[in-house]
């Protein structure tokens, strides 16, 4: 949710008077922007996210390096302005079509190619202290979820336990979401949609009093929101639930810690909390699912060797040991792999055992 | 719907039976499969579909080549039915988990890859004449809708147009979902969320009185099921709307012929009546969109070359035109090209205006 102090708007209009002050002042306009790169982002071992730095680069018009970044630095900010005023929201892909324009009498390009406006986009969460979502820029949409909860949004009431098997579609942006009623032990996320799909044809929602989302691979910041606004908010755990390999021990890292990239959303984005579930190597033995390992691939090895040398895992025992036992295995193992035990073997034993015994990792 | 001469666990029934029936008659069981091959798929010009040929391939027991099919056969045969018997629903990759066993006192497994346990779903598909979502086997889930459509769909009253900004997330399997109300004039498809989202938010399909579907990226099965059923059962107009580029033509295609894999199916997911609605070459010079052309790479002028020689494309004039264009152009463009011209131009009047006047490709 906006807060007052932070209201986007407003901070679109205080760069804007910022900058049309220094003009009148004879002063080279100029634009403080945080340094958003590895030298100036660290983990915060306290708080177990990725935080930023408070190095700061000042952008002046009057400087031949800066003056193309300085122009699209305040293009974007007023097409931001113009959709927040007409309570409309873009896409990165819309935004960087609107600002792709030529410069009146000139054959330059405000922007020539997305990266540039993403760039750009990402600079204004930093200078406005809001993410894109508040200044009407919308990430993808992917997404299912259902549970005991019923939330409001664009007016309308929305009860996620009478979505029949399609559940809810998780939209981009969630800040204007409001909950209504939540009623709900801890919420399970998911990498796969099938799995999802699974457990709710089984109510597992119903019969473990959660909430089940999913995406389709790496989690979109809408779910990473709604995960994290459920998390505060209503005090629910967040268990996760990925394939044993290198790339689903990423979505988790990613979601648990926040990423380099999006250091400055950790706050917003991050979910210290969230606790690994499976699928384990330990759990390759306790459920019998041996005959599915996977061989790994080279590129399967490689990646897990960077994800073990993170700055979160490296000294963490228990992931140090199944980062060890994967390696030797030389094999990974999928969610579905449990269906081989029986259809119905995820929700009724693996899921109902493991959460009872909170066999999690940290 | 499943109809009742072709209710799939009778089929499945049936198909167990004719075994039985040969063992104990001391004949050499055999198995009927139509060949799902290019050389038994032809094009049927005047339902504008794919078809499959006659031909059919006995598959035997007692055959060294079709021991293993054979088995296999049956093994999924058997999933299937204990899936519908149990009133439950797997993913191909459950179905492939499921069989991956080993057959007992040997080394030797029912199934190794998933490909196998995918190939012989759709000989099932042949054999019972019923899809795979009616054999309970799910295709994968994806995509939103929106619409003054109500529907009834696991116990659950679900309305379209009640659904906040996120809409219904649309199941894999459509078959059970019960139509209630459908209040609308045509259906549009999209094959980008991001667009779906701009859409809504301008309340698209309550000015203009239609639903609006997107998946992102290939149409799931679940999808042309759904386009279809309001298709053949409400007689709505369905209007594609892609990228103008090969890929986005490919999905057009798919989505009205059907496709060689599942030629088999067309009668129950090809649209013969859709329409393409943009972007078209002529769409760039008449909304302006030439500053936001994006060149060919190789792989999209070899693309388009193979789509321009499909049988359904080679006669059509109209397209044939479009493809020389997009050829001499040598440049492709995104929907999302139209935000250029202000962020609700493709709702206000690239839409309306192309509906009106029935500017559509064939």
């Amino acid at each position: 949710m906006a807060k007052k102090k932070n209201n986007p708007k407003e901070k679109l209009q205080e760069l804007g008077k910022r900058v049309s002050s220094d003009i009148k002042k004879n002063k080279n306009p100029n634009i403080d922007v945080p340094i958003r790169a590895l030298s100036n982002v660290s983990y915060d071992k306290r708080n177990k996210i990725l935080v930023m730095g408070d190095k700061i680069a000042k952008r002046f018009f009057f400087n031949v390096a800066h003056a193309k970044k300085f122009m699209q630095t305040l293009e974007i900010a007023a097409i931001s302005k113009k959709l927040i005023q007409e309570g409309k929201h873009a896409s990165l892909r819309d935004v960087f079509y609107m600002a792709k324009r030529t410069i009146p009498s000139t054959k330059v390009n405000i922007v020539d190619e997305q990266p540039e406006s993403d760039s750009i986009i990402e600079d204004l969460e930093l200078v406005t202290e809001n993410s894109r979502e508040l200044l009407n820029i919308n990430a993808n949409k992917n997404g299912s979820i259902a549970g005991s909860v019923v939330v409001e949004d664009r007016g309308d009431r929305i009860d996620w336990s009478k979505m029949g098997s399609g559940g809810w579609s998780i939209p981009s942006n969630v800040e204007d979401i409001k909950f209504l009623k939540v009623n709900a032990k801890y919420v399970l996320y998911m990498e796969k949609a099938a799995v999802w799909e699974r457990l709710h044809e089984d109510k597992f929602w119903d019969k473990q009093k959660c909430i089940i989302i999913s995406s389709q691979g790496q989690t979109t910041r809408g779910i990473r929101r709604l995960l994290q606004r459920l998390n505060k908010d209503y005090q629910l755990p967040i268990y996760v639930l990925t394939d044993m390999d290198p790339w689903g021990i990423y979505i988790y890292s990613v979601l648990k810690f926040g990423s380099i990239s999006l250091s400055h959303l950790s706050e917003k984005l991050a979910l210290p909390s969230a606790k690994y579930l499976g699928i384990t190597v330990d759990d390759i033995k306790n459920y019998k699912l041996d005959k599915h390992l996977i061989k790994f691939k080279d590129k399967d090895s490689s990646r897990l060797s960077q994800i073990s040398k993170y700055e979160w895992f490296k000294d963490n025992k228990e992931w140090q040991r199944q980062f060890k036992m994967m390696k030797e295995m030389n094999a990974k193992a999928e969610i579905q792999a449990l269906s081989s035990r029986g259809i119905s073997f995820i929700s009724e034993k693996y899921l109902p055992e493991k959460i009872k015994k909170k066999d999690f990792l940290d």
